[in-house]
Order: structure tokens, then C-alpha cells, then sequence
């Protein structure tokens, strides 16, 4: 973490807009002074938000200059007139930036089926273009949040190489409820004054959500909305990278996994209702498929999830998700471990000792579930948290 | 349904062996008084339970005269020495009814992990051997409950041709947590005193399964020793029923249907914490298996079923389940009904009046939410609860 989010060549702004009667931080701007080398991951759901029909388009050209992003309306199913108003938010940020409408883009979160109440950033939209600022990057954090607690802010500051330009990532992100493979409800923004290609940023973007936000689950859902984008103003100066085998893309995918992953935790451990952030490690797979397969399964069960919230070392919860995983591996060698200490030996308990132990580890806020199959080599981890009252407290009411 | 459970042919004895110093009924017998033909249906979890594997072997002969039944343990993950506890209490019951040991089966739901308390085995089987009765089925079905709050007890009485003798099919069952496709913690035993082949029963059960049991979904998760298991006396007299195509067969079938499928929604409106039944009815998919992908998808949603704890017509959540189910629609085109008020035409809310409408249905103990992708002519039904904080608080507290 570095203690100054803002990077060399962005601007940022928020506002309260009151959408929804929220009466609190909703709409948010990133600018960057050029237009920044760009690229971007939407939602894999067929039900596309129409921001996210907006920004697959305009991304092509790997160049953007300005996000407005939303909470409190996620501008989901909304049809024609929901993307007309996409289009037409950017408009009124293009024209109150004086850049070119293309290299505006939109983001939106809230609740799905909804029109965005045009009239509300009509009004804020020229203000938010007026009050930027190099260090409101925390203000645009707290912007996107919708069931999110805290605001999650990563950054990374690295020479890529020795005797080349200090670089510097930062980025947000969003995330709570819906969180699952394939981005769920989460956006994240990432900036970075490196001096990088479009056509890097669009090779290596992909790897690092996979590594990252498609590794945390909260409920097995995932949006319409999910959105990543990542921006480069190239003010660090130095040559620009596009070589993706140099040194210099290595060290900048370096830092850009870290942010990615840094944010991902901070999303699962932020979970609607979440009072623990478990780490489900599996090894000893045949395959890394079926490694993956079995560390979901896992991190996916309810009754697992709630064993996690109630500190109870119920290994045959975790046994039985692994059974139905489709993971191939013989029970009776199964080893399972709560932070390093074995609980399962053989498939069995191994002891009302370890058991006692296991269940003190799992009353603290953060622990790890080592899952040893006994059948290969490979391995995967997924990140989830625990599934409480709160969760079915805040989605039984969520709209209300 | 109908009011005496008893099957002619049939014995059933209940009692209180205190496992795990449970107060209530815990163990139970079912007995035929001659080999009855039989068939099995077991779960299709890797990780078998030692009923389940003994289970296996034994119903192969399609002969079967004795099953013991208990709750509180569920003799899985419990290694070499399980499977002999198994053993032994399928020999300790044979013994006590002097039956041939190969006739005996044992079946156990509860906690995983923990081994059979064999003393109190030992001390209850010849007490039941020597008490039981006719009509004593219902208790049966209380002795095998674990977090179910009600017995689950089903019947059909009918001619399978005009001029035959009247045939009775008897079941209960067992749910609440775990359920799922690929039948769940499930426990349901079926007796009828139809005159039927084994080879028939055999190949009749899967289907009635298919359509019953591998239709409810409480939390997704699956086990490692649901069983459903079909006894035929043959006593209600007739020649034996061993054409596949004849109307006897046909006839039979739908009355085992008619008994799976009401079991079935027993356990679901039963379900851990479940305030609510709901049928979720996908149609005009492109094909079979999307429709049930479709459905599926839907009645797991841990986001659509909070809304449905909430009676919050959040059809955002439906559109969004769908779009990451695998089905291809177009979600413009899309639309959901509850109980057959439209609530979402064309991808979109009808109206705020629709939606107001379709909260206090909602609101109801039961409910039908109809999705037409609009796509094809495919379709499929599953059946669902709602996901309610005393789900969470019910598997937070379940071992202790």
C-alpha cells in the first residue's frame, strides 16, 4: 500500500447526485489529461448492462480519457432508452471535459431494472468537471460503493527496471455481494502513469483478473455489470513498453497482479455479511481443472460457509463438497488442514485435540483451509468468506 | 395421501437409543415379513457413506427383508471400522429376526465423521425386533428426522387394472439440509405390497427419482448417504408384474411417481429454515438441458432465494442468474410471471402496480415463478425454498 493514491496524470472527483434518495458519495469521475493507453474486462453474463454494452465498444480503440461511474443504479435491463442514457452520460462528460465523446466511458452498480435519473447528472456532471483533483481518488472509492462497508484502495510504486522511471499503480474496486468466478458485481478502476501500450494492457489485463477477481467468491452469483478497467497516462516517462517478453512488461504485470489481488481480498474479505476471509487452498489434485473444481466447491457450499461463520471444524461438510466436486481423489487419504495444523489425516479426524484447535483458529478473522488430495500434483486457491445472518439480513432487504 | 400408513406385508418398529444423547426417536425398523423384491437408489457423491457402500452389494440380489434406520450419525468418513459397524448392525438385526444376514440393510443420516455407538446398537435392536407392528410407519419417519421440523409420510391406494386387487404404495422420507440434484441427505424408504419383479423395481426407481427427489434444491449442496430404497411384499396377490410395457407397470409407475414427487415437495417445503415453497418453472428454452440449467441456476441463487425470504419481487437477481446460467436467450425477449401475473415483459418491469402485485404473492407460503426465454420449446420445473436467516442460524449451530 503507498500512503498518496493519486498517479501522475489522473484527476479525480465525486459528488452526492441523490440518486435513489441516497444521501451519500454516488457519482464519481476519472480523468486522465491525455488520452491514456486503455483496456478493459466486462461481465461474461449474458445480461449485459448497458454500460458494459458501451464500454466493450468504445474500448477498442485501447485509448479512453474519462470514466463517470455510478452507484445506486446499475442501468441493467433497461433496455433502449437505458443505453441512450449511457451514451448520453458520457456526452455530458466528453462536453464538460472538452474531449472527444469516444474516449468517454460509464460504469454503473445498484439495482438492476431501473432507468438513471438523467435530470440528477445533467446537474452534477459539470461540477464533478470543475472540482478535480490529483488526490480524490479515495473520494471516487467511496463513490461505487453499494453494500461495501469500506472503500478498497491498492496501489504499488517499483522501478520496472533499475535505471528506469519510478512507476506507480493505484486502483479501487467494489465489490460485495454477487461476488463469483467471472467478476460478479464488482468494478474496479486501475491507473497507472507507466508508459505502457495499449496492446500490452490488453494481453495482460486478462491474466491478472484471473488470478485475482476471478478467484474470490461471496455467494456463487455474478452480475451484469462487472467491470475492470485499467488506464496508462505514461507520465513516468522513460520508452514506452510493448514489448510483452521485455523485463520491464514482467515487472509492470508484477505490480499489476499485486493491485489486482490486493483489491480481490479486500472485496471477499468485505463480503455482504462477511465476518472472515478464508483462503481455500487445494493440492494434491490430478489436474489443475480439477484442482480448481474442488477449492469452488468448497468455497461455494453453504453449509461450508456457514460452518466458517459459526467456527465449526465440520470436516464432513467439507468432505461431502468435495465428493460431489467431480475432483477425482480416494477419501480414505484426504488431508485437511486449518492453518498448517491437520484436522483430516487419512479422511479421518485426527483428533478431539486438533478439533478444539481447529475451531479456535477458525474464530479469528482470517484463516486458511488446506485441502491435501492425495491424487497429483496440482493446485489452486480460492478466496471466499463466511455466509452470516447479515448476508440474508441485507439481501432479504436490500431494495427496501 | 391416505390415512393408514401401514403396507400390507410390512413391520415397522421406532425407539430412543439416546445417539449422541439425542431425546427424541433414533432408531427404526422396517420389516418384510418374506424377502421383498427391492431396488436402491444411492447417492453419486465420491465420498460414500459405510451404509451406502454395504448397501451397494447387497441390494444387487433385488431381494431385501429388514432395514435399521438411524439419525444422529451418519457412519460416513468413518473408515474400516464404520464399514464393520455397519456390518455388525445389519448381522445383530438379521440375527434378532432370524433372517438370513444378506436380507438386512442399515441406513444412517446425521453428523459425518463420528462412529455408531455400538453398545446402544446392540442394546435397542432385539427391543425392536420383538415390537414391531403394522401401523407403526409414522414413527419410522420420525426416527430417521434430523433437522426436518415434521415426519414426512406419502401414499397411494389404487387398482393397477379393473379387475385386480387394489395395490398400496407407502413412503416417508427424511431432508431438510443438503438437498439437492443427485438426491441430497435423503433418506426415503418405499414399501408396497404390489406383486412386482425386482428386475422391474430396478428399473422403475431411477425415473421416479429423477423426477422427484433430483428436482428439489435446499442450499446446493449434495451428501454422502442419501438412499432411497423401493421393498415390494407382493402381498396384495395378482400374477407378478414383470412386462415393462404392460398397463400394470404403467399404472404402478405413476403411483410410485405420484409418491416420490409428494415426498419430495415435503422435504423441500421443509427445508432448513424454509418459510417458503417455490416451484421455479422455466419454459421456452432451446433445449431440454437448458431449460434445466436455466432453472437450476435460478432456484440456487442464493441472491434470488434471500429475495424470495423477503418477498421481493427482485427480478434484476432472476435476470442476472439466467445470464450466467449457460442458456442461450435474449433477454429482451424475456419473461417472468409469478403465479401467472406477468411481472417482466420483454426484459423489463411491466409496472409498478405488477410489482407491487407479485410482492404480496410472494409474501405467500407457495408460490410459482415462471421464466419464458422465449428462445425454443424446451422445459423443466425445480423446486425450491427460500434461503431465510434461520438457515444460517440452524447450520452455524448444528454440531453444537
Amino acid at each position: 500500500m503507498i500512503s498518496d493514491s493519486g498517479v501522475d496524470g489522473f484527476e479525480f472527483a465525486a459528488c452526492r447526485a441523490g440518486l435513489r434518495g441516497k444521501d451519500e458519495l454516488d457519482v464519481g469521475l476519472i480523468v486522465c489529461r491525455q488520452p491514456a493507453a486503455a483496456a478493459a474486462v466486462f461481465t461474461t453474463n449474458l445480461v449485459q448492462a448497458a454500460p458494459v454494452i458501451l464500454g466493450r465498444e468504445r474500448i477498442k480503440s485501447g485509448r479512453l480519457q474519462a470514466v463517470l461511474v455510478n452507484s445506486a443504479i446499475a442501468n441493467a435491463c433497461t433496455g433502449d432508452e437505458g443505453l441512450a442514457n449511457a451514451r448520453r452520460c458520457a456526452a455530458l462528460t466528453a462536453r464538460a471535459l472538452d474531449i472527444d465523446e469516444e474516449m468517454a466511458l460509464v460504469s454503473s452498480t445498484g439495482v438492476i431494472g431501473e432507468q438513471l435519473e438523467m435530470a440528477r447528472f445533467e446537474a452534477v456532471i459539470p461540477e464533478l468537471a470543475v472540482s478535480l483533483s490529483h488526490s480524490a481518488l479515495p473520494e471516487v472509492a467511496r463513490a461505487v460503493m453499494t453494500t461495501d462497508t469500506v472503500p478498497k484502495i491498492a496501489g504499488r510504486q517499483s522501478r520496472l527496471r533499475v535505471d528506469g522511471p519510478e512507476v506507480k499503480i493505484s486502483g479501487i474496486a467494489k465489490g460485495a455481494g454477487m461476488i463469483m468466478p467471472n467478476m460478479a458485481t464488482m468494478l474496479s478502476f486501475i491507473m497507472t502513469d507507466a508508459n505502457i501500450s495499449p496492446v500490452l494492457l490488453r494481453d495482460m489485463l486478462p491474466g491478472a483478473v484471473e488470478q485475482s477477481f476471478n478467484r474470490i467468491t461471496v455467494d456463487g452469483d455474478t452480475s451484469t455489470n462487472d467491470t475492470v478497467i485499467l488506464m496508462a497516462s505514461g507520465r513516468s516517462g522513460g520508452r514506452e513498453i510493448n514489448d510483452p517478453d521485455s523485463p520491464e512488461a514482467a515487472a509492470f504485470a508484477g505490480m499489476l497482479h499485486d493491485v489486482t489481488r490486493d483489491l480481490a481480498l479486500q472485496i471477499v474479505a468485505d463480503g455482504e455479511g462477511a465476518t472472515k476471509l478464508v483462503t481455500v487452498q487445494v493440492r494434491g489434485a490430478l489436474t489443475d481443472a480439477e484442482a480448481e473444481l474442488a477449492a469452488r466447491t468448497v468455497a461455494d457450499s453453504a453449509l461450508v460457509k456457514t460452518a466458517f461463520f459459526g467456527s465449526d471444524p465440520n470436516w464432513g461438510r467439507i468432505m461431502a463438497a468435495l465428493g460431489r466436486s467431480g475432483a477425482v481423489f480416494n477419501p480414505a487419504e484426504t488431508v485437511i488442514s486449518v492453518d498448517n495444523s491437520e484436522l483430516v489425516r487419512e479422511g479421518r479426524l485426527v483428533s478431539a485435540a486438533a478439533e478444539r484447535s481447529a475451531a479456535q483458529t477458525m474464530a479469528q478473522k482470517k484463516f486458511t483451509l488446506t485441502i491435501d488430495l492425495r491424487a497429483g500434483e496440482a493446485a489452486a486457491e480460492i478466496y471466499t468468506c463466511d455466509l452470516s445472518l447479515d448476508y440474508v439480513r441485507i439481501n432479504a432487504d436490500y431494495r427496501t
